[in-house]
């Protein structure tokens, strides 16, 4: 820390993002990526914009803009394009928390989320899950904050229906609802539809995951007009230019191919369903996840240890070392080649050989 | 608004950017973008990105930081990699600036420092520019207080010199000197050396002007380590994937043809210089300008008529209703051509032909 640095910031703990490491080659199942490329509509699209950069991007977004929102059945209007959904995140902090609108999330959600609580200085609140990783409803009845849940939840995969968010959006009519979900498209029911109904309601999703582009970072929010004018008056503020031309040009080549979109989530479930049942024949529990990752423990073995092994044998899974949940790893779900390589590793440490 | 905005921003205005029609096409000469494509090795590196997105980018740049380094004779240690320049800029507002630490800048200078001041809570003094729009160096001397100097400034693309600039940092060694350098490139010395010298200076540059790559957002400070470790807390705290891996390609790719930008950077001088003489034959007054643009008026024209008459004739250029420079017109220099048309152009309209 320079002896610059603003003391509001003197206990700021910055996030930690998984291992992104260059090195080595691994069978990469630590940051929830998909294992498949980009559409090839999205690639073709990428490197021809990729000609033009010497003009600034647009910075309504509009060509992209219409396309999502055609596809989730809203108006442009009502939904704010960014640089990755952890930038719209950071707006909702700040344009919708502050010391008359304190947060509520989980305990055990994603760690972004307390990360922009301190930056922005917002109190907040964090509800512990229930014993079973579950998010209590009851507990955010009435709670009169600025409510963020992750559904499906990271790093449990545990998901909330739309019928409990409308009882949260419900009961707090003067705080805004962020329903982050990242992890939607693998099996979660989504609650955009709902925000047609409530004011209230902010919805984030990004192209990360099921979308194939996380190097290209996109995300977006969709809410009410007024929530979303509010975040564009931030982004305004922050860097109008947030989306560059390559990655909006991506993001409309993936929207042109839903199809391709479409069997890769559905062979991501399918590799989730045959990755858990092998894992649980093996003695590991898990959670019920419908997100592109299994949250799983094995009596047996030390989180962190099963961890460390797997990383020797070229495997990266994530294992945070926080109460609750350190019994756990979060793994991603890949190919079936490298769930096949995940199961061999498995029951090579589970035998004692490594 | 939306009911749910925090009050802390009910008197936010945010920054307005140039107009970027997409309806008709213009010649450009409103944002100062290159009128050059990126160079060949840019938009080949990207391409090839963009087929591996499934993958987050290098929350690190290691690649990338480590060229531009090497090409500014720095360590690694002493860059940030960011979204644009106005990304370092907001940054350094959050982590250089608060009560005890105001800002100051220029009365006419980049429009966005005042929305990050206020977007931030900073309270700041504007420095009103001498008569001749220069920077009043003894203004600033010892000051005390976090600096935001653009040089050259915009728009009216007059310098200072790093001596200069050495008298403004001795003088304030409690507070961190940011010098943005976004127009460095077409004619002005760079105060980059002297971060080896002077812990307090923060330079901010950017690849959209003379790299050709406004479309792709990116932008780098260099400081002294300890400063540029709090720029990455601020960083890790908001957006570590900040950077695609497309853009961290082409911008690899333009450090690795540093010839190609050399050339268009005295192109642009050239034609700097003969789109001056011209216009000062047609009567026009303008600032000495060492950037990608030239601010000029005509004693005989309104500015905001002209700039309204030149954008009927299908020429953009930027005028600003503001105090002190509302006679004035910022016109980016353009290729030979347009440049040629944008003469004519100012004929017919000085002949009243238009």
């Amino acid at each position: 820390m320079s002896r610059f640095f603003s003391e509001k910031f003197a206990a700021l703990t910055p996030y930690t993002p998984g291992e992104q490491p260059r090195e080595r080659k691994y069978i990469k199942l630590n940051t929830n990526e998909s294992p498949f490329p980009p559409s090839p509509k999205a690639i073709e699209a990428a490197a021809k914009a990729a000609a033009n950069l010497q003009l600034y991007s647009d910075p309504t977004c509009k060509a992209l803009a219409e396309k999502v929102a055609q596809r989730y059945g809203v108006s442009p209007n009502q939904m704010i394009l960014v640089n990755g959904s952890d930038e719209v995140l950071n707006f909702a902090f700040m344009a919708f928390c502050d010391k008359d609108h304190p947060a509520a999330f989980p305990d055990i959600t994603y760690g972004f989320y307390e990360v922009f609580a301190e930056l922005h200085h917002i109190p907040y609140t964090k509800i512990p899950l229930r014993e079973d990783f579950s998010v209590g409803i009851e507990d955010y009845i009435g709670i009169h904050k600025t409510v963020f849940i992750a559904n499906p939840n990271a790093p449990t995969g545990m998901t909330i229906s739309p019928a409990q968010v409308e009882r949260i959006l419900q009961s707090n009519p003067d705080n805004v609802i962020v329903i982050d979900e990242a992890y939607v498209d693998f099996g979660a029911e989504s609650c955009v539809p709902l925000v047609q109904k409530y004011d209230n309601l902010l919805v984030t999703q990004t192209f990360s995951k099921s979308r194939s582009l996380a190097g290209g970072r996109l995300g977006f929010g969709i809410g009410a007009e007024a929530l979303i004018a509010d975040l564009h008056t931030i982004r305004y503020s922050t860097n109008p230019y947030n989306v560059n031309s390559m990655t909006m040009a991506a993001g409309y080549g993936v929207m042109c191919d839903e199809a391709y979109t479409q069997k890769n989530c559905q062979t991501v479930c399918e590799n989730r369903a045959f990755v858990s049942d092998e894992l649980k024949k093996l003695g590991f529990e898990m959670t019920e996840s419908k997100a592109n990752f299994i949250f799983a423990r094995h009596p047996a073995v030390d989180g962190g240890a099963l961890y460390a092994k797997l990383k020797e044998m070229g495997i990266l899974v994530r294992h945070f070392e926080k109460p609750r949940i350190r019994d756990y790893n979060r793994i991603t779900v890949g190919t079936r080649e490298e769930m096949q390589a995940l199961l061999d590793a498995v029951r090579q440490i589970l035998e004692g050989n490594v």
